[in-house]
Formats: C-alpha cells, sequence, structure tokens
C-alpha cells in the first residue's frame, strides 16, 4: 500500500451551470426525439401553466406545495385527493379555488377544466399507472413521482397514453434539476477526474411505521429498491451516461420483522456498464439514513454525502492532494422540475427524465429481484 | 425519502484501549486452541526477541525498518536479501551485525543463528510458502505479510510447517492491532449503533508500474483483490464477527492495459453473513486511491476514511444529529504487530491473526475469483 501524504484541503466557489445541465442529454447519453411540433400560439413571457396535485400525502404537503412559490413557470390550480377537509384547507393556505378540488372518483372530469395543464402524480406507486393514464386520457400533461410505476408493463401503458394523448409525461428524478448533480454528472463525463472507473451509491434510511404504504407490496412494488434504491441505480445511469449491460444482487430482510413482510429490506447491487465501469451500490430500509455517492476516477474522486436530500447537498473532488469542496447555487429541486416540466410543455420540448427514463429504472430493479432470487448474474 | 435536519458536529476525546482490542476474539469471534505449553524459562522483562527481514523491499526499507525504533520487545538483527549492497547498507544503518546477512542460498542455516528468534517474511506472495515453510523448519517463529500465499494449499503446508516445528505463525495483518480499526470492532460488536445492517468497504490505488511483482500472476498470486482488496474483505469480517456463507462478485481489466495482462484491475464482491448483515465491497488498481470502510448500524453509522492507510486515519461515528469524531492514539502500526507476534511467542500465546486467519482470507478470495467467472453466488 502506498503511503499517502497529507491532503490539503481547499475550498472555491464554482459558476452555476444549472440551465446547461438540465439541457443535457438523458442519462443514457442519447439525444430523446422531440414530439412532433404543435401548432399553438407562443405563451407570453412569465406565463404560468396550471398544476393539478394529486394525492396530498406527507411529500405533496411538505416540499411540493411550499415549492410552488419559487416556481416562475408553474403555478398551484387544482387538487385531487380522497380527503375532501385536508383539500379545502390546503386551498386556503395555497389560494386554490375549492371548485378545483377533484377526488378519485370524479378525476376524469379534470378534462373539462381548462386551467389546469399538467397533473403531477404524488400517490403511491401501485397508483401511478392509473392515474397517469387517465390524466392523460383527460387531455392533460403528467409529472410522474418516481418509481414510475410497480412494473414495466404499468411504464409502457403510461408511455403509450402519453404518445395516444400527444402530451408530455415526465418522471419527478428531482436531482437531475439540481445544481450539485448537474455538476457531478458534468465533472463524472467530463473526464478531467481521468476515466471513471467505479460508481460507489448507497441510498437508505430507517422506516419505522409497519403501516405505511410504502411497507406494501400491491401499493409499492416492492421495498428499499422501489423507494431509495433506485436514487442510487439511477445515479450509477446518470453519472456514467451508460446503460447497464449485467448485474448481480443479494437481498436481506430481517426474519420475523413486521415492517418487511411484502417487501424486502436491504438491498446490494453491482452493475456493469459497457466502457467497463462498475457500479457498486446498496439500498437499505433498516440502517441509518445514508445518501452517499462516489465517482472514482484514475486520477480523482468525486464524493456527494448528502447526494440526494432535499436540501443541504454536500459535494468535493479530491485530487491529488487536495480537496476541493463546491459551493454551488442551493435550489429548490421540486421547484426546478416542476419549472422544467412546464417549460417543456410551453416550448413543446421533450423532458429530460421521459417516461422512457422511469421505465428503464423499473426493468433494471427488476432484474436486481431477479438476480437477488436466481442467485445469478442477469444480462440486460 | 425524510427531510434530515442539518448535523451538529462535535469532537470528543476516546481513551485508549489497545491493549484489550489486542487481546480480544480473533476475526470469526472464536477463540484459537493455544499451542500446548512449552518448558522454557520465563522471559525477564525488558527482553526483546531477535528477528530476521526477510526481503529488503520498499515496505521493508520504507516502514517495517524504521518501525523496529519504537518496538518494546523486537529488535532486528538479521536480513535475508538477494542484494548484498543493499543489506549491508541497511545492516549499517540499523546496527545488523554484518555475519548475520542471509541470502536466498544460505538461507536455511539461520538455524544455527541463536541471535534470530522470529522471522518476517516481507516477500512477494509467491514466495510466502517458501520461505515461511524453511523458517519453521530452520526452527524460526515467522510473522508472514499478507496476502499469507498465493492460494490456500500454499496456507495449509505453512500452517502444518508451523504446526510440525511447534512454531508460532502469525499473518501481518496490522489493522488488527492498531486503535483506529480496533475501536471500530468494538463499537461495530457492541451494538451501540444497533445491529449491524451493512458494511461498505472500498479500498484500492492506482498501480502505475507495468514491471512491478504485483502485477505478475506468479509472484502476486493475483491483482488488486490479493493486495488491497484484502483490506475490505479481512475489514468486513472483523467488523462483524463473522465469517460470510455465500459472495457474488464482479471482474473488469481494462482490455489491452500492459498492467492488466496476468491479473485483474477492478473487483466488486458482495458478502453475506450469518447474521444478515450484507457486506458490499470494492477492490482496485485502477482507481484513485482510497480506504474507505462504513459501518451501517440502525441507529447509526461509522465512517473510516483512511481506515487502512500507515497513518493518518480518520473515523467518526454520525448518531442522530451528531458527528463524533474519534481522536485516538496513533501507533505504529508495523511496530504494534511485531511486539504482538514478540509478546506471543515469549508468553506461548496463539497470535491474534493466525495462520488459520490468512487462510480464510485466501479462501474466500478463491471463491470471488470464482463467482466473478461464473457469473453465479458461490456458498462458501
Amino acid at each position: 500500500m502506498p503511503d499517502f501524504s497529507a491532503t490539503e484541503v481547499t475550498r472555491r466557489r464554482f459558476m452555476t451551470r444549472v440551465g446547461q445541465g438540465v439541457l443535457a442529454a438523458n442519462a443514457a447519453g442519447t439525444l430523446l426525439p422531440r414530439a412532433h411540433a404543435q401548432l399553438r400560439v407562443p405563451d407570453p413571457p412569465g406565463k404560468k401553466l396550471g398544476w393539478a396535485v394529486v394525492g396530498l400525502g406527507s411529500l405533496a404537503i411538505n416540499q411540493i406545495l411550499p415549492a410552488f412559490a419559487t416556481c416562475e413557470k408553474s403555478r398551484v390550480v387544482a387538487f385531487v385527493s380522497g380527503h375532501p377537509d385536508k383539500a379545502h384547507k390546503l386551498a386556503l393556505r395555497y389560494g386554490v379555488d375549492p371548485k378545483n378540488i377533484y377526488n378519485y372518483h370524479n378525476y376524469d372530469t379534470i378534462r373539462d377544466n381548462p386551467e389546469v395543464d399538467v397533473i403531477y402524480i404524488v400517490l403511491p406507486n401501485g397508483m401511478h399507472a392509473e392515474y397517469t393514464v387517465r390524466g392523460h386520457q383527460a387531455g392533460k400533461h403528467v409529472l410522474c413521482e418516481k418509481p414510475m410505476a410497480n412494473n414495466p408493463a404499468e411504464c409502457q401503458q403510461m408511455i403509450d397514453a402519453a404518445r395516444k394523448a400527444d402530451r408530455k409525461l415526465m418522471i419527478a428524478y428531482r436531482c437531475r434539476y439540481e445544481p450539485y448533480n448537474q455538476e457531478a454528472i458534468r465533472i463524472a463525463r467530463s473526464g478531467e477526474m481521468g476515466p471513471t472507473q467505479m460508481i460507489l451509491a448507497d441510498t437508505g434510511f430507517k422506516i419505522s411505521d409497519p403501516s405505511v404504504w410504502r411497507l406494501h407490496k400491491q401499493l409499492a412494488g416492492g421495498g428499499s429498491m422501489m423507494d431509495i434504491g433506485i436514487y442510487a441505480l439511477n445515479a450509477s445511469r446518470y453519472l456514467t451516461g451508460e446503460e447497464p449491460t449485467e448485474l448481480h444482487a443479494m437481498i436481506y430482510s430481517t426474519p420475523g420483522d413486521p415492517r418487511f413482510q411484502e417487501v424486502e429490506e436491504h438491498v446490494t447491487f453491482q452493475l456493469r456498464f459497457p466502457s467497463g465501469t462498475l457500479a457498486n451500490c446498496s439500498s437499505s430500509y433498516g440502517y441509518f439514513h445514508q445518501s452517499h455517492f462516489r465517482v472514482m476516477g484514475t486520477e480523482a474522486r468525486l464524493v456527494m454525502d448528502p447526494a440526494t436530500w432535499y436540501s443541504g447537498l454536500h459535494m468535493y473532488k479530491e485530487q491529488g492532494n487536495t480537496i476541493e469542496t463546491m459551493d454551488l447555487p442551493v435550489v429548490d429541486h421540486f421547484a426546478a422540475e416542476m419549472d422544467h416540466m412546464s417549460d417543456c410543455v410551453m416550448q413543446n420540448k421533450q423532458p429530460l427524465t421521459p417516461g422512457e427514463e422511469g421505465l428503464r429504472d423499473i426493468t433494471i430493479i427488476q432484474a436486481i429481484y431477479r438476480a437477488a432470487e436466481s442467485r445469478e448474474a442477469v444480462k440486460l
């Protein structure tokens, strides 16, 4: 083992590259075809599209609704909820007209509401496909939370519905819309650390309440891998700009633990990419919270910790004997992704993370489950 | 994903537990049988055993020989080298009697030198078995560098030779003899972070010179896994105190790279332990240097980075919203391990890391190579 000398720590301020990052290629490094141009009058400067939020759980209440305050192109105009009391209280707080409160029975009548341009699906995973398809059938554009759906077939139904309705479908991979992960993508793919040799990505948290929908197979589609491991998987793909060709996985769930009767607790998975880069990743509902990415180049490493939290992201590059901490602009991830979606609708552009991007992750997650079950590598 | 609030950083000084750690159980958590008591006069207090260093490469010159200055129970009295000029220069510097300089031909006559109690094998891996066996046949105790040998059969020959000669055999797992890793073992096994859910261990460096013996199969036995990945493997075992029952692995070596014509470059491997703990590890000769361990408990995480370097180790525990950095006594790892060996000889005790410990790692490494080749899980 070489003897490495003490490391010098420096800090410098980086220029923002927010817009540049958002306009980059998709995770696979390929440019996706634009939907055919629609004949429409250009939107006036300063116009905000109207959004309906479907599902008023903690993510919607604590993150998404407050984020509209910083949106430049998006405003909340409608709710879809099974809890009218909650919906009315929130409507009062966010200035939503009570006539624009829908429930799951009259949801389809949202087609008759010209105020709603975009629907944001914030329901349990197992409901994503149905409510996305119904949203498209109502003629609306849809932003759907990750993971896209319970399985690839549902994802394909969503993609098909969007195509048939000629409406946009975007998956809410918020990390693609915030500066730290965007800069990490730029650095990792630029070659400035030498070719990327390995991606190490670990994401998880300890889930406590056995009654939450995330622990029920039908609603969640799976366990930690679907909910939090997907961040490590998606990052391995966007940091390399490649698609994995082979994977291994191991799963362990504590026997008898009431939280893990239906879905898995821990997953470790390894991905092989065409360039030779390997990714070594973990996902957990049982360990202390973690969100840690490392991009290992031949000449340097990029470390992100936390890499994916809603705020407080931290990133540094270690090269030679120098540690360079990066202070990037702090943005509201949800506002950034919603405005990207609004912009795509207004400009008739393909979102950076369209339905096809969500489908890829779900297809790989299914392969991870098969690999863990079979104890063999799965080729993709 | 939960929203985690800002983390408070504190620092406190820890009491040393050096001796306690050294006297702990071996990696498997089992106590090894003592060799039968030898009839001998107890050594006087302050006595130092005489050591012969076999192989005067960079590890011996830069780390091991200087370490004798801080040893309390060990002194260097002999060299075995194929380079007489180098040996004589070093003999002058370290006060070694020129008559105690051996070469590889007259090595066996060391049996007639009563000044030599212990032989330290610092040769290329492929020579460990032969020179250890010959050392035991010369009636000496042997400390052998890691990895123990090229394959399990050679390891077994070494164990058998030690038993036959009734002499000690220890493998130089220096991390077991220094306070940071010892404290990590105590914390990980104490349950104070909750049960260990996962071990994440990544070790590697970029090897530059294609001519070094580490890149030649016959001398090295394998590539990065044998040399540096063994730290991650050994740590997964000593941090859990368990033996893995199943593993997966992937290997990638850059095609056409002159460094990797005979041995592998990158390895990722995953281990399953009986308690359910999973370990996700990597090893590399191609990425920027790295020595990073994380023990993921349900309530906290322990992070070591660097975890295994000769000096400058850094360790902290993150629990709740607190980061506790640990300032432990800094010791010379090589002096600590050599004194442990001398102590075991003087007290007729089994070393903490005997030949059986080295054999376990080599057996698992062979299984890692088989798993990577077969693309299937290997049961142990």
